[in-house]
């Protein structure tokens, strides 16, 4: 493994030489203890990835890129619309369902939901899933998006691809075939009986995780875990 | 959903009324406010749950059993040995192991491994699986075991049923049908050749969750959902 990975913003694909200055730079100088010399590696948050020789480690570094790795893309592309986790479970949630390659997470409004985060806990929780994407080698990091409302996440100009609800009433979960997936998972409290009508009106599976009663960030990782594993082992 | 959920030692599981003191009593009325009339959830670790009835407050709980319920075991029994996530990153993994219906964990030890908890840690590692136990509604808690060598793992002495290794060059999991499966998950350094070695001798299956880097308390909890979802529908 190489000794660090961090992530820069490589404009020229073709580079071979890049300059790493500011705080990814000291982190690695003084944190890391990255010197000249060492090989790292390299990712740029868009899909691709480089070992990189240290050239110089002082207060800038400069590396030299080797060949450069296309990261292979997680297939199907899964976005997640749950209710949010309280306190900091929302924030270890992120960095879980990152590392698994969901592509996107949005929170979730429901009737009995409770917790809506603000402008600035989406902010932070960008910057978390900008920290995964060295931790798990991930092409690109999880998009944060804005919240949505259950009767506009199930409107088919929303979306048009299957939609799926992590639910105690549900069945094993059949892969869909389908690139873009989106999984909702309701608030502790669960759905309302208007809920549960809409959903079946638009037509959304309701997909079961066992007998146990499972904290939303569980359920989140626990479903994406066994959708993209249900959805590869479809595709070969 | 019940008011409050507690978990009481009832010896005798065709009691109808008991009396709950200490912390769990004090928990109850002075943190969750349950008063006389209320109707609260009681679990007895050893699968059965009551609704009950709120007889008496005040210093101890007097309780009114209703009917005793049968919580369903979870199968197949899984029994994890894994690697131990560093600093709060344990706590975590044991309470959504727990939440899945994981029969078990220990902390393995590798070539490559680094931190082993010891007891202090393990008996935190029991209080924290005792709590899930009430909010996942279990039948009975996750157990913390001693730790165990790789070597030993592998022992047919050791472990009859079949053994699954969570690793990058596996493929996707495919159900056993065995009541008791025990899965591995190594240090985030990997295993060494001589180890990879040891358990192509004993014939583990190695299981791949997709090309992103996991930690290990995301593996662990990724491969339990998984296994446990390919054996439920295998078993119908």
């Amino acid at each position: 493994m190489p000794r660090h990975t961090l992530v820069a913003d490589i404009a020229d694909p073709g580079a071979t030489r890049v300059t790493i200055v500011g705080d990814e730079a000291k982190h690695a100088i003084r944190v890391k203890r990255v010197r000249e010399g060492d090989t790292i590696r390299v990712l740029d948050g868009k899909g691709h990835a480089w070992q990189a020789g240290v050239l110089e480690a002082r207060k800038s570094l400069v590396l030299e890129l080797g060949e450069r790795d296309v990261l292979p893309d997680v297939r199907p592309r899964l976005e997640l619309a749950t209710a949010t986790p309280k306190g900091g479970r929302v924030d270890k949630m992120i960095d879980q369902l990152g590392q698994l390659g969901v592509a996107a997470w949005r929170p979730l409004n429901t009737q009995l939901g409770v917790v809506e985060p603000g402008a600035n806990k989406l902010e932070r929780l960008r910057r978390i899933a900008d920290e995964t994407v060295k931790q798990a080698v991930l092409p690109r990091p999880l998009r944060i998006e804005a919240d949505l409302d259950l009767h506009a996440a199930l409107e088919p100009a929303s979306f048009d691809g299957p939609i799926v609800v992590a639910d105690a009433m549900g069945k094993p979960y059949d892969p869909t075939g389908a690139d873009h997936i989106r999984l909702l998972i309701g608030p502790e409290g669960g759905f309302t009986e208007q809920e549960y009508e809409s959903m079946s009106g638009r037509g959304v599976r309701l997909m079961s995780l066992g007998t146990t009663v499972l904290r939303i960030e569980t359920a989140a990782v626990a479903a994406a875990s066994v959708m993209l594993d249900q959805e590869r082992r479809a595709a070969g």
